[in-house]
């Protein structure tokens, strides 16, 4: 079913404040969460309510939490997140990002000790906006076997690049394991065999037992999903693998935090580590002709030649930017059960819960 | 059979020397080519020498050409290559980095109108080794074939990262297609049916013949290889071909180059464009802490639990850097074929041919 995306707005940003957010951190949070609905990215939307909420009742989220700069320069911080919730960590971290590109040309932040972020598509879109590159990663609890590998040692470790340009900007935004966490989820759900090369058991067999992998993914009891490109070396897992380790450096290696592997071990710190950079594109020339050659590229991706039986080729975010312009004003999708989760939160936190018009 | 590398060095540096390349000039060249060949990249050691004697001879390199600055700031540069071979536009380009990096913490340049450049992690090694973070990316001839399409329209885009640790660098260097061309081009000389997945035909349906994939490439008659992740969404293509745009965006889109889709269109000129970024780590935070924080984390990755069949789980960089230390005052190896054009290519050049000690 459809619920109005004002109503839902409305809901969530009650829901935060009950916990203890401010009303602006509520807005915040409720503005990256919400964004996924609005993607079409169901995942990491209103579907992820009742983890955050267990996060922030059962104290892995610090709902008092004040990010502190450890480390500062001209064009770089490093941030202590403090357990703070990731949304409000991660929105503070790209500003000041975005504030140092605009004097220095580019700005990294590290950030370590936080919490789940949400998607990291927000912000970099943040990024584009203002007219600038944005990037974006950040580790996970590990789910990710490494090349040869029997026990999952990275993480999803997401990699979100975008770059303004018209009439879409290019807003890349991926895990560099072959899918997320979230879809073995649904092959769980229909008892659907997971496909080839997908995912492997504890002794780093091929599996195709979703509810078995993620039964183990939580154990810690070796296996989970392979890296983009799949097991072994033949169609470049080692390649995606690589990349999900180059996440964790720039997360929790450069952040002085905790690596995939040690994420979520305790369950009051998650420990969960961001990188996000912001590049004024305009320090390699003419920021008016650079843009326009993205979208000719882009264009000319779009145009090319169609695969039998396809009438369309995608460049990264169209879709996702396509689906927000209906949205916003209008409806976003919950299945029931997430909607039954709803309800039973706003039950405990007692807000109340008239989410239909 | 192998030749010594002091000989191979020795006949390269005279090689190039006799197309009009100083003395310091042949010397970097041969570096960056032989260092594929001490890392066992065969494909981009002295494999390529007949390929670079014919564009350096057809004018596609200009032996004079002097690459130059067209627009710089404190942290970035963009280089106009002036077509330039591509490793001595390379080194250059990542010099200015390495500069930048040392006194703004960051440097990134942008090349445009290069050529091949050789292997990617040769120019993020010279990073490492001076204590920094590494970034290189090039872009190539269109090879790869976007997600639902049937013509290639990116290179294969590689991307390297390299950053210090211990006992082995970290040292990324893949191409975000599922294979390079070179491999298709093995299966082909033995005449093998391509696995799955790889590389499609000029309709975009899966292709298993490497020869008809070759041609079609050249030809720019539709098809070619599949990006990391596969033809379609199911493995992760969609992944792969996003990658693959973003290595364009850094290379060609900055620059104001040409885009894979124009690279090589011209004989006499390739367009091929780079990007490059080196980094202190130390503007995160303490520089020993950080490195011990990667050592720890790679040392873990190779420590962890092994697939049933293997024995060793490999961290990026560690098979090239153990193989370097045999073949520096060893011996490399060289096929029939490459000794066969080397020796052509010595009597064109009335270069002296004594490579055997």
């Amino acid at each position: 079913m459809y619920i109005e995306t004002k109503a839902a707005r409305r809901f969530c940003e009650s829901l935060f404040h009950s916990y203890g957010f401010s009303g602006s951190e509520s807005a915040v949070i409720t503005d990256v969460l919400l964004r996924a609905d609005l993607y079409g990215i169901e995942s990491h939307g209103i579907h992820r309510l009742s983890r955050y909420h267990d996060e922030i009742t059962s104290g892995q989220v610090d709902v008092k939490a004040r990010p502190q700069i450890t480390h500062e320069t001209g064009i770089s911080a490093a941030l202590e997140a403090n357990k703070a919730m990731g949304q409000l960590a991660g929105v503070h971290a790209m500003n000041i990002a975005l504030e140092k590109a605009k004097t220095s040309g580019c700005g990294m932040v590290t950030v370590r000790n936080s919490n789940h972020y949400g998607i990291a598509s927000f912000y970099t879109e943040m990024a584009a906006s203002l007219d600038l590159i944005g990037v974006s990663m950040t580790n996970t609890e590990a789910i990710c076997v490494p090349t040869f590998g029997a026990q999952a040692m990275t993480g999803t470790n997401a990699i979100a690049f975008a770059m303004p340009a018209e009439p879409y900007n290019f807003s890349y935004d991926a895990s560099t394991t072959v899918v997320p966490r979230g879809k073995l989820e649904v092959y769980k759900k229909n008892s659907q065999p997971l496909p080839d090369h997908w995912a492997l058991d504890e002794r780093g067999n091929p599996c195709k037992d979703a509810a078995a992998v993620i039964e183990n993914i939580i154990a810690k009891a070796g296996g989970g999903i392979a890296p983009l490109g799949g097991m072994g070396t033949v169609h470049g897992g080692h390649k995606g693998y690589g990349l999900s380790v180059i996440v964790d450096i720039f997360t929790a290696v450069l952040s002085g935090g905790l690596t995939s592997n040690y994420v979520n071990r305790k369950t009051d710190h998650a420990g969960i580590c961001h990188f996000f950079m912001a590049i004024d594109y305009g320090i390699f020339g003419d920021k008016i002709s650079i843009k326009e050659n993205l979208s000719k590229f882009l264009r000319e991706l779009r145009e090319s030649k169609k695969a039998e039986g396809y009438d369309r080729i995608y460049t990264h975010g169209e879709r996702a930017q396509e689906m927000m312009a209906q949205r916003t004003n209008g409806q976003i999708p919950v299945n029931d059960k997430t909607l039954e989760e709803m309800k039973a939160i706003a039950a405990k936190q007692k807000v109340p819960f008239l989410l239909l018009p």
